[in-house]
């Protein structure tokens, strides 16, 4: 299967999509006829280029080629891969879709990321829907991972289980629905919250920065790592979903809501909402807002990276899938042990990356070590692991989010329980960032004492010691000096 | 005013309360006829204890006391603040409120954790509303920031002033509602929400597990930061809020929503919840959960700290709160520059603190000690700073989420550029956790290079090293040496 997707319509939706596979190293072939979508799908770009790949602990594949293309049939051509993304209006959709199908290779399918028509619905107006499935993805979608997936009822299971692949490779979380349904299934919870909105600030009850004060410092951050069911079977505590089910349950038929009551979005109700969100956010121009959201967004998602959680977990899923693919080290000289990009979160005060950040570069340069000598997962769930006791570091350039930087660890002695290694960060261009001199002990984790290596372990070590021996070594040692 | 809350009703929301007033150095006294109350009350407190401390950068005041009472009146006597979070049944707190009437404090006031009733419901039945205000929380409430304050219309101006001080200084972010509405606010959203979501599962469009998927993969998370309107804000683009609305406002009219047209809760229904959501989490028991949630929501609160944005401000108000109660240090001994609560989000693979948050906590420590003698945040605001460029820490012992750490901080030598300190790390117990040695260089920010600190920096450190010329030094220095 070929790399190279087709990105048809680059607005916010498609130009997010477009980052999603650019930065995992597809080639893009855009059409788009607005005469400013290069501009616009650029801005998106910068945005994804800048939070996107500090999520992941591992560096993201070269980025591919975009290209932009006047005729559709150009930029379908030798796709695998077609997202199309234009307006809302079918006769529109279905001519798109004749066009893209016209040129389409033979295993190729098409993605829609419309949210107010169903795949039955696209499909009933073109010459083969077998390909045609809805991807509806949420904004940032170079940030967020969910799509919903929802195949027209003629598309094989076989070419299904190809999008839910080829979706998971772009570190997104594909969920597919079971049958089609208006809306799909997130817009209708949003659409529900939005009317029951719209009364409260037309009633006066709470203006937009309270109705989203209410949301974010409430029931949105708990959304954000557990869902509805999970949340509510806590409630429910040991008695379980049912015993909640049994107390909630009477509320359904509570006479007060005004659900279906739509009000009506007239001017008046327009400028009141407008005036409101003007004075909550009216101070940041939207570019801000994207950044700051994509900030928040970031650091979030890489919390939850630490907990092996909901978004995080998807993340840890992307990294181990981009891990993969490195190649066996030569131990005659440094090993790369880690190359990655600087994330947003670990800028501090001083618009620099915060020197503790130095540490768990290191920190993270050693556990890779450790891996590729055999002290890994199982080996640790043995019971046995290393635990530092000294490090030494010198902070020699600055370097801020978005830098690619690489370590190269050397090892300076690894007999008997002590392993002692050096390393160096570099920059993209080769600049030393940092040094790193560590000292650790092997300890066994049960009695958290020093404890003897593994024999297959310590084989290991005095194997590397002896290739590594003849490279030069750092000029003088800060760690195991005795006081 | 006492800092004495009572506690009438202690489970899991009155819990929680009795959490947060403890936790920030109230004395507690519960009320709860439930048997079983301690056990339970135990368990939430146990939570909280593990969780909430570590939210903040600063050490919570020392822990207030807890008492249970067998009579309202005795619970009652001498508290500020009553939270009532008994059984929503009207009777039942009609009859409670007569019972604390009879023995509060004439400047004591009433919160209620209602969700189902409004202030002028409470009231009805009461010899004296004008104490009583809905103060509706979020579980976990001790986590969460939210309260929803709706007060009885006869409540002085002036008291719900003070109910929302009160609030605010327990870490919590109030928010008044401007009229008293049926459910309040958030409650009204998560009702529809519920209601579409039984009709997703029951018509097979989605399980629980996905439900809940589509939720935290996508809105749940952006949730988390902005609420509705500044999301729609940022997808209205350029154009702003009402061109927005303008093209969103159509969907309102779509007639596919089931809002309205309430599922019965019938046993099918029930039992088929029940099942997908034991699919989906009964490999975990509550307690497990309980905890799994607390951790997510501590490392993305944590996280939004970084970014100074929406809890992540609330958390860091509270710290200001706190710092600012700490005595001026007595400069001829080794400054007190951090003391606080190791976070959960700081354990490791190894089970205790990773490495790299040791650094985290001397570089902390670095900046409190910077702060204190005027390199503080105008300081750096006029152009100016110190860099690290050398650190050498010792790992002497382990220390894990939920332990009191203290930093005392040396200043070996503050002349000219330079700025070298040896900072220890304590537990409460004053062992010796790893020792930090750090070397800084004083620099502009605009050239990014070195420069003389201000005079009157230069004229405080040397005081300083005046003063702490007589304190025994580290018997070996590992930072400054030339290679």
């Amino acid at each position: 299967m070929s790399r190279r997707a087709a990105i048809i319509g680059g607005g916010v939706i498609g130009g997010g999509w477009a980052a999603r596979f650019l930065l995992n190293g597809w080639d893009v072939a855009v059409f788009d006829p607005d005469p400013e979508a290069e501009r616009k799908l650029g801005e998106v770009l910068a945005n994804a280029r800048r939070s996107l790949p500090g999520l992941y602990d591992v560096a993201l594949p070269t980025e591919g080629q975009l290209t932009y293309h006047s005729r559709i049939e150009d930029a379908v051509a030798g796709a695998a891969w077609v997202q199309e993304s234009v307006p809302e209006r079918l006769d529109l959709k279905h001519k798109v879709f004749g066009q893209i199908l016209s040129a389409l290779a033979p295993d190729a399918l098409i993605g829609s990321s419309t949210s107010g028509f169903k795949p039955s619905e696209l499909g009933a107006g073109v010459v083969d829907a077998s390909r045609i499935m809805v991807t509806h993805p949420f904004n940032p979608v170079y940030l967020l991972p969910v799509v919903e997936v929802v195949p027209h009822a003629t598309v094989g299971e076989q070419n299904v289980q190809r999008a839910m692949q080829l979706l998971a490779s772009l570190g997104m979380k594909p969920l597919r629905l079971r049958r089609e349904i208006d809306a799909h299934v997130a817009d209708r919870f949003l659409e529900a919250v939005w009317r029951e909105a719209l009364w409260l600030i037309k009633d006066d009850i709470a203006t937009t920065t309270e109705i989203d004060d209410v949301i974010r410092f409430g029931f949105g951050i708990r959304w954000a790592q557990m869902g509805l069911f999970e949340t509510y079977r806590i409630a429910g505590g040991e008695a379980g979903m049912a015993h909640f089910l049994a107390q909630f349950g009477p509320c359904l038929s509570w006479p007060w809501t005004k659900l279906m009551d739509v009000p009506e979005l007239d001017d008046a109700l327009v400028q009141k909402i407008s005036s409101q969100s003007d004075a909550q956010s009216g101070m940041r121009s939207i570019r801000e807002l994207e950044r700051i959201r994509d900030d928040n967004l970031v650091a979030m998602m890489r919390a939850l990276k630490g907990r092996n959680w909901a978004s995080g977990q998807i993340m840890l899923e992307h990294d181990a899938r981009l891990q993969r693919a490195t190649p066996a080290p030569d131990w005659s000289q440094p090993i790369e042990t880690a190359s990655r990009t600087v994330p947003i979160d670990w800028t501090d005060y001083n618009g620099h990356m915060n020197e503790a950040r130095y540490l768990e570069v290191f920190s993270a340069a050693t556990d890779r070590f450790m891996q590729l000598i055999g002290c890994d997962a199982s080996y640790i769930a043995a019971g046995y692991s290393y635990f530092t006791v000294e490090s030494h570091l010198q902070h020699i350039a600055e370097v801020h989010a978005g830098a690619r930087i690489r370590v190269l660890t050397q090892l300076l002695s690894g007999s008997g329980k002590r392993l002692h290694l050096y390393s160096e960060l570099f920059d993209e261009g080769g600049q030393r960032l940092a040094t790193g001199e560590q000292l650790l002990i092997h300890v066994s984790l049960e009695t958290r004492r020093a404890a003897p290596p593994a024999a297959s372990l310590q084989q290991r070590l005095q194997d590397i010691e002896t290739r590594q021996a003849a490279l030069p070594r750092p000029g003088r040692l800060h760690c195991g000096q005795r006081d």
